[in-house]
């Protein structure tokens, strides 16, 4: 069959893919209704199990990789054919809910179904792909970095940190930690990544759109700062002499949210952890240690909020009668990435044919696009989330909007495809 | 020997305070030259044999009680006389110093002995007493609790707590945890509590006075606040709909050291510790959990800053977002304790006696005198800490003000037996 001819009416089955998310809904199914299937627990395997098995009934290609990475491949006729991945993945955080990859999984699943099932004769290779242990249990974007070959031998070892569990689950799910790296793709035989998610926000819930186009994914920067005082009895010790580790960090918590607030409109903060030392009731903190994130989508803007945060960490522990500066450890940082032109088009393009409407919209939470984007051109689109919640049971997002995606991404692949 | 006529010139012996004081160095002592002797560790029986030793040798007549308070009492000849304690603890706090409660209770020894030596007939027992546990190694200030009749048999048991450790470090030591309320006196048998402490402060050696005289033991209050936020992923919640339970509790910590500094001059205010939940680096804070101490000398004025510091905890939860105000336990309340007057004033004559300066103060630190005057009248001198220091290995006092406490101490056990 000829693509120019058939091509533009060509859904994916709606009733299928709810079946299939409903099917899914009961493997690692919660009590309270939501979903624990975080990476390489049982219930993971056994989601990782059931898409295999609709990967067969469907007569694709099945496909793993040493990091574990499971997908079913709509194979092109043509020789030499580059491969176009389309997916998200199925594990999820601890006590999480339903739709966060999920949604992309299954619509990826539905898209080289629908295309084999229509015979469409594409000049790129299809591959609906599942990556291992995106959301972090033991390496966040562990598939997803393999993949891109961003995974040394080492990172599996236990020189660096404790990896004994992550390789013994590795080992009971049949995958050998010390081959992990060999998951690696070369670029030139790959044509870009395609991913639809759910947007775990309510930017679209508010404009009343189904679609947003991602432009780009922010950068990510984890510093670790510590505020150093000196421990006393907190009763005898002038008020005055005070040197309080964690007066100074407060203070910085409180200062360094107001600066975002009120200076980087776009720009995030958090500070998601705090411990003290030696943390007793009666004994003035000497230390206290925080975990701070700051995300932004511009990579200029995000080196000036990294300034100003650190330059406010040392006022406050200055003006809080702190001699020592606090420490600054930076732990991570992912740069932003930008979505590529052509792809945002093609999602646009695809939206318009459906009667879509959409608008573009800035990730602020990672996905694999951003390490893909590294390698491959890629593109991303969410679909509302009810309430933006997201990571909880009462994860949602309406059957409309996400039918709605998956003909975009449908759509998407076969624009890109015939580029 | 008639006390009137060679009293005035009775002194302890230096030598052998400085002696006692070197060998007791030895046992728990560590390599940064601190000393660890907590409650009923191997370090503090063997501080405790020592002691016990110590009395024999004397002939001062050996106590012990069930809650493993330990002493050496010199007898009056008097049918029916009651008792006066003279004591402190030779327990520490965990790498602590070699002062605290050590000079109290070798001063205390030095009285007696002094007393049995010169044959000084007095109406009274004098008794040197090593009380259990000051320091809260399992539980503050459990032996003079124990002599005050505030140990119940439920106090032992695993009903509240876990007091496993604790029964077990007792039947080591020899004692039967089920008994240990039997260590109750009957007030009527008592005539007072006498105590020499270290300052643990800067205002005698700013001063330049060898003798404070203690007037009042601060109350003090612990508060358990929990600030209750929503936990949400951190890059995808819009910043002005947060509700992070952290930037709550920093703000409060801030504020409520501002507020203590400003309003009330004489309180103290401590933030030792905070736990976040669920405590990762991407998750907006849920819930932040701080113990806070408050220290006031006035009741009333303690019972101002309650109020206020509640308030201000309401306040800033309120500023922050947070829909529920923040949740407030009582953790301990121990009232403020008022030295007996007849006994300040016995303690600054003998020091006029002895041409001591002197001035009055306030203890910001809780002493056994802060329970025991609930039953019996109390006083209490502190000698100077060099630079203040306490609870740590540099803990020092000068030789020539050690002696002079306990030669205070003598003179005013002396005085207060013939008052």
């Amino acid at each position: 069959m000829h693509p120019s001819k058939t091509l533009p009416e060509l859904r994916i089955n709606d009733e299928r893919l709810v079946a299939d998310f409903k099917e899914l809904q009961f493997i690692g199914g919660t009590e309270n209704g939501g979903s624990s299937r975080v990476a390489l627990s049982p219930e993971d395997l056994a989601a990782r199990d059931w898409f295999a098995n609709r990967i067969e009934d469907a007569g694709l290609e099945l496909r793993d990789d040493d990091a574990g990475n499971l997908s079913g491949v709509y194979l092109s006729q043509q020789p030499h054919a580059r491969t176009l991945l389309v997916g998200s993945h199925l594990d999820s955080v601890p006590n999480g809910g339903h739709y966060d990859g999920v949604i992309g999984v299954l619509s990826a699943l539905e898209c080289v179904r629908t295309l084999r099932e229509a015979q469409v004769d594409l000049p790129l290779h299809v591959e609906a792909i599942n990556f291992t242990d995106d959301e972090g249990n033991y390496q966040p974007m562990f598939g997803c970095r393999a993949l891109s070959g961003l995974i040394s031998p080492a990172a599996l070892s236990d020189l660096e940190m404790d990896n004994g569990p992550f390789r013994a689950a590795m080992l009971r799910a049949g995958m050998m930690p010390s081959r992990a790296h060999y998951a690696r793709r070369r670029p030139q035989d790959l044509a870009g990544y395609l991913e639809v998610h759910i947007e775990q926000g309510v930017r679209l819930e508010r404009a009343g759109k189904p679609i947003g186009v991602v432009q780009g994914i922010v950068g990510r920067t984890n510093y670790e700062f510590t505020f150093i005082g000196e421990a006393g009895h907190s009763g005898t010790t002038d008020m005055y002499k005070r040197r309080d580790a964690l007066r100074g960090a407060a203070l910085f918590i409180t200062r360094a949210h107001d600066l975002i607030r009120e200076r980087f409109g776009d720009g995030i903060f958090n500070c998601g952890d705090i411990q003290v030392k030696p943390g007793v009731f009666n004994v003035i903190p000497a230390e206290a240690r925080l975990v701070v994130e700051l995300r932004h989508v511009d990579e200029r803007i995000m080196a000036e909020m990294e300034r100003e945060i650190t330059a406010i960490a040392q006022q406050c522990a200055a003006s809080t009668g702190l001699d020592t500066p606090p420490t600054v450890a930076t732990v991570t940082h992912m740069p932003a990435a930008q979505m590529t032109d052509g792809t945002i088009r093609a999602f646009e393009d695809a939206c318009d044919e459906l009667g879509c409407t959409h608008r573009r919209l800035i990730s602020y939470a990672g996905h694999s696009a951003q390490i893909l984007s590294q390698m491959i051109p890629c593109g991303m689109i969410f679909i509302p989330s009810v309430g933006g919640i997201s990571h909880h049971p009462s994860e949602f997002s309406e059957w409309d909007v996400v039918i709605a995606g998956a003909n975009v991404l449908l759509r998407t692949v076969i624009r890109t495809a015939l580029a």
